[in-house]
C-alpha cells in the first residue's frame, strides 16, 4: 500500500518513532567496548538498569523483541514440551513460528475469557490438564503471557489477575515467561512501576523501540543462570554484537521516558472517541492501541492510506497505534481526514 | 495403574489387538528382501494395495502412524508455515510436538463447531484469514484433518463435509493431509470404500495396528513425488527397515478385515447404551470409541481397573475402545462389573 | 544397476540376509503385547538379554541402527556441542546428517592414524583441544566410536586401544557412544564377549539385521536413566511400535548366532585372498568386509553386476560383504566369475 | 584473564575498534525509518552500496557476521545436505554449530593442502566424490569458502585459486557461499576491488565491524531472490531491527576506509618480524593476523596479559590482530614489552 496524501499521519506502529536529538546525542557520546569477547560498558549499564526496573536479577540486551522472546523460549522449552499462550499472542502469530520450530515447543492457545488478552485461571487450569507422567505424552511446562497484549488491542493484565494466573501456573509446575514488549504501557496506564507487573515470572522481555523512541533494542531478563544460558543462545542466533553501546545509550534514554506514555494513551482515547462519534465499531483503548472492526478491511485500509492516514490490518481489524511522534493535533487532523473520507 | 481383577477386559486401545494364527502364518511365509538398499516384495505389495485402497497414486510403509504423520508434515511444511488441525488432533496432542519442533510448523487449533471432531468451513476460512504476503508473516499452508477423530470419540467427517472443507482449503491454496489412522472405521461405519474419504487430499496416513490386528505398521500415501521425498525422510528418522515384509504380510491380512470393523462399532454402541442405562454421561459412539464424562477421573479409573475393566483417560474423560479381541460377551461382562462397582 | 547374470551372488551387504525357518518359527510363536502403552514381553526379554550381552544396565529396541544412533546422539548432545567421530563413521556419512540437524551436534572427523577406523589417543586429544569455557565457544562433549568400522573395511578397535581412547575422552569430560552395529563381528573375531568391547562407554548401539539374519531390529543400551529418555525420543521419532515382539523374537534367535560370525570372516578372507591372487588391490579383512581399490569404480561395478556378482561402492572403493546367506562355494563361484571377467 | 599492565595494547581482535568522531557524527545524522514494516533509507543505501562493492545483485544488512553466514547457510541447505568448508572455518568452529543444528547441514572439513586456509581443487573434488543419487545418501550441495581465513592466520585465497575451486564446485553442481568477514583485507592486500574476489559465488557475507571501525553490522549478499528469502530468515532469527540506519551510517563510513587496511597489514608484518627476531615461531602474515606457536599456550598468554599485551588463543596458537586503533608505535611498544618479558 502507498500513501498518496501529503503529510501522512503514521499510525502503523509505535516502532516507527525516530530517535530525537537528545537520544542521538546520547548515542554519539556512548562509551563502548566489544560486547562479544568482552563487555560494552553502556550495554552493561543498560542491562543492570533494565533488570532493576523490571524487578529481575539480571538482563540481556538483544537486537529485537522477537529475539528476546525466542531466546527465553529456547532456554525454557525442551522438545516434547507444550506451552500455553493467550490467543493471538506475539509468540504464536508474529514470530514466524520460531517458538515451535526453533525453540521446540508445541503451543496451545488460551481463550480470552477474562477479557481482551486475558485468560481466566480456570481456563488456564483446564488447558494445563491433569499432570501426566507417561513417557509418550507432551508435558506442559511453560505459560507465556503478554502484557500489554498487542492483538487484543493493547490490553492490560492487571496485577490481581496476573497473580492468579501465576499461582495457577506455579501450582502445576509451569515456568512463566512474560512478553513485556509493551510492559511500559501497562505500567504507565496503571500508575505502577513495571516491576509490579513481573511478580513471580521466570523471565520477561521488554522493548525500547516500541513507543519509547529507541531505534534498536530489547532485553530479556531473568535469573543470573538464565542470562548465562541466554547469552549463549543469543550468540548462536547471531545476536551478539560488538560496540552495541551506541544502541544501548538510546535505550537508557528511552527508560527515562516511560512516564510520558500516558500521553500516548490519551491520544489513543481521543482517536477512539472520535472514531466512535462517526459510527465506527471501535475498542475502548486501555493503552495506545485502537482496533476498528470494518465491513471490508482492504477497502477501508486503501481509503485511509489514500488520505494519508497510515494504519495496518491486525487479526481482521484495522489497528491504529498512538505514539510519541504524533501530536494531539495529528490525531484531530486524522479524524478530520477520516470524516471527510466517509468511512466506513 | 494395575489391574487386580482376574481376566481383565482390555478397552485401553484397539492397538492391543494381537495377530491371530492366520496373520502369524502369513508373516512366517512372507517373501522378503532388503527394503533399504533394494525392495522388499511384500512391502511393495502392501504399498501398492494400500495406495489403491486409499485412492492415492503411491504409498510408503512406516513403522508407526506417528511416523507416517511426521513424514507427511515434514514434507509439506517449511519453517515459517502455519498449519491448522481440529482441536485435540493426534498431531497436536499425541505426537510429542514433533509437528512443531521437527516438521517445523506452527499449529493453530480449529473448533469442533460442526460437531465432534469437525470444524465448519466457515471457522476454517476464518482461521486461514486473508492471504498475507509480507515477508514477516506466518503463511498458512496446510490443513490437517483426522477421520475418525480419536479425541472426539471416534467421530466421523462425512463425505459432504469433507468436500466442503477441502474446497475451502484448496481455494486458499492450502495443502491437505488426512490423518486416517482409523479411516477404516469411518469407511466401515459409512459403508463406503476408504478412497471415498480421501477425495482431494494431498496425503493420507493409515494404520494397520489399530483395530485390524496387525502387530506393527502404517502407511503414508500421496503422489509419486511425495513418496520419493517421504522415503528419504523415513530414512532420516530411522524408519527404514530391512526385511519388513514379515510385518507387511500382516498388514495385507489386516486389509482383508476392514469389513469386520462394523462388529466393533456394534460392541461400542452396546457398551455406550449399557453405560447410559446406569446413568453414565456417555457419547453416542459413531465408531468404536466410547467417551464418558465423570466427576473424578482418577477415582473412576482406579475403580474400573480394580475390577479388571481397563480404560484410559483422554482429554479429561474415560475412553473405552472396542476391538476385535473383545467379544460381545466381554462387553456384557464389563457392564456387569461396572454396575457391581457402583460408578460413577 | 541391475544384474543380468543368473543366480546372482549378493555381496551388497550383510543386511540382505533373510530369516530362516527357525527364526520365522520363533517369530510366529512370539508372545506379544502393546509396547507403546504397555510392555511387549518379547521385546522386554530381548532388551534385557541384549543389555546383559552388551554389558550395559538397560537397553531399548529400535526399528533400525540409524534410529538407535540418532536416539543416543539426541540424548547426549545439546545445541552448541561438538562431537568427534572417526572419518567415514556411519553417523557422519550414512545417516543423512541427522546427527547434525536433528541431534544438534557439530561434528569433527578424526584421522585413522592408528590404523583403519582407529584414531590415536593423541589425535583424539588434539581434536578435543584445551578446555574452553567462553560462552561463545563450541563445547566438545561426545566421542562417537564405531566398532567394527564399516567404511574402514570392517576394522576392529582392539580392547587396549579402546581403553586408551576412553581414558582420553573421559579425562576431558566427554561422553562416549559406541556405534556397535557390527560389534558382534569384532567380538567374534577377537574371541571376546561383546561386553569386553563396551567397557566405559555411556551408550552403545547394536544391530540384529547385520550378519545375524534378523529381518528388523536394533538396540541402544545405556543407563536406566538414559533408556528412559531414549524411550521418549524413540516415540517422538515414530519408532514406538505395538506388538514388536514378532520382530524381537527373531532378534533373540540372532543373539544365539553370534558365534557363527567367524565363518563369515573366513569367507571374507578367502574372497580377499582370491582377489589378491588375480592382482586386485584389496584390504586385509579383519571381519566380513572386503574393500577393493579400482581404476574406474563405475566400470568395475557394472561389469561385476553383469556377471551376477553384486557389490556396492563405498568411499570410492568396491565393497563386498560376506554373510550367512553365502556359502564358501558361493565365494569360489564369485571368484571364478570375476576371473572370467578379466578385472580390473 | 585480566591485564594488570597500564595502557594495555589490545591485539585480541580487530572487532575491538571503536567508532571515531566522524563515524559517530554520521550515526547521529543518519536518516532513519522502520526497517521491519517499511524501509530504513540508510540501511537501504548501505545494502545497495555493499552489493555494488561486493559485485552482487543485492544485499541484506544483519547485526553480525555470524547471522549473515547462518542466514546464507539456512537458505542454501536442506536436511540431508552435506557442505564442505576448509578446516577451522568460522562456520565450522566459531558459530556454535548453528550451521549444523539450525541451517541443517552435515559439514565435512577440507584440508589446507594448497596453503594456509586453501584446499586444492583436487582435494575439493575428492571430498565431493562421485555423484550419488540414492535416496538414502547425503547430497553434497554447498562449498563454503572463507577469504581471508581467520584460523589460518588471515590467509588469502588468490583469484586464480578461487576460480579453480569455483569451477570444481560448479561442475559438481554445488552452490558456493563465501564467508568474507575480512574480504576487505584480502582485497586491500591484493590491490583488487572486493568484487574481484567474489566471482561466481552465490552468496557472500562481509563485516563492517572487523578492522573498519563500525560498531555493529554485516551484510549477506546474493541474488534478488536470495535476499528475499534471507530477509524472512533474518526476521525469524530476530535480526530484523527498526531504525537500524544509525548503525548502517557507520557501515557506510567503514566502506570508505577499505583502502586504509594495508596500513594494518604493515603493522602485522612489523609485529611478526619483531617476534621472529626474538626467536618466536611466527607465521608470515598475509594480512592483519599474526599467529605464534608456543610451548605452553596458557603460560604465554598469562605472561603477555600481565605486561599489558592482550592476545587470544586460536587453534592452539597465540593470535595477534593488528587494527586501526593501534599505531605503529603501539606495535613497537608491544615488542619491547614482550622482549622484556623473556618469552617464550
Amino acid at each position: 500500500m502507498t500513501s498518496t496524501g501529503a503529510n501522512p499521519i503514521d499510525f502503523r506502529s509505535d516502532t516507527v518513532t525516530r530517535p530525537d536529538e537528545a537520544m542521538r546525542e546520547a548515542m554519539a557520546a556512548a562509551e563502548v567496548g566489544d560486547n562479544v569477547i568482552d563487555v560494552d560498558p553502556t550495554i552493561k549499564a543498560l542491562e543492570e538498569r533494565a533488570a532493576a526496573v523490571l524487578g529481575m536479577p539480571a538482563a540481556l540486551w538483544t537486537p529485537s523483541g522477537t529475539m528476546a522472546n525466542l531466546i527465553a523460549l529456547s532456554v525454557h522449552l525442551q522438545r516434547g514440551d507444550r506451552f500455553l499462550a493467550p490467543k493471538g499472542a506475539h509468540v504464536l502469530t508474529n514470530e514466524l513460528g520460531s517458538a515451535a520450530w526453533l525453540a521446540g515447543g508445541m503451543p496451545e492457545a488460551l481463550e480470552h475469557d477474562a477479557g481482551p488478552g486475558r485468560p481466566t485461571p480456570e481456563s488456564l487450569a483446564a488447558a494445563i490438564g491433569p499432570r501426566i507422567d507417561t513417557y509418550f505424552s507432551l508435558r506442559t511446562t511453560l505459560l507465556c503471557l503478554e502484557n500489554t497484549h498487542n492483538a487484543a488491542g493493547g490490553a492490560i493484565i492487571p496485577p490481581h489477575e496476573h497473580a492468579q494466573l501465576l499461582a495457577t501456573a506455579r501450582q502445576a509446575g509451569l515456568r512463566v515467561h512474560l512478553d513485556g514488549a509493551r510492559i511500559w504501557h501497562a505500567a504507565a496506564a496503571l500508575g505502577l512501576p513495571p516491576a509490579a507487573l513481573t511478580v513471580g515470572v521466570d523471565t520477561v522481555s521488554a522493548c525500547f523501540s516500541k513507543g519509547l523512541g529507541a531505534p534498536v533494542g530489547s532485553v530479556v531478563a531473568g535469573s543470573v543462570t538464565f542470562v548465562e544460558r541466554a547469552r549463549r543462545m543469543r550468540q548462536m542466533l547471531g545476536g551478539g554484537v560488538r560496540q552495541g553501546g551506541v544502541l544501548a545509550a538510546a535505550c537508557l534514554v528511552a527508560l527515562d521516558r516511560i512516564g510520558d506514555l500516558e500521553e500516548d494513551h490519551e491520544k489513543a482515547r481521543r482517536l477512539a472517541a472520535g472514531l466512535a462519534d462517526i459510527g465506527w465499531d471501535v475498542n475502548t483503548p486501555e493503552t495506545n492501541i485502537v482496533l476498528v472492526r470494518v465491513a471490508d478491511l482492504e477497502v477501508t485500509l486503501k481509503s485511509l492510506w489514500a488520505q494519508g492516514v497510515l494504519a495496518l490490518p491486525l487479526g481482521g481489524r484495522v489497528r491504529f497505534i498512538a505514539h510519541r511522534d504524533l501530536t494531539m493535533a495529528d490525531i484531530e487532523d486524522a479524524l478530520r481526514r477520516i470524516k471527510a473520507g466517509g468511512h466506513p
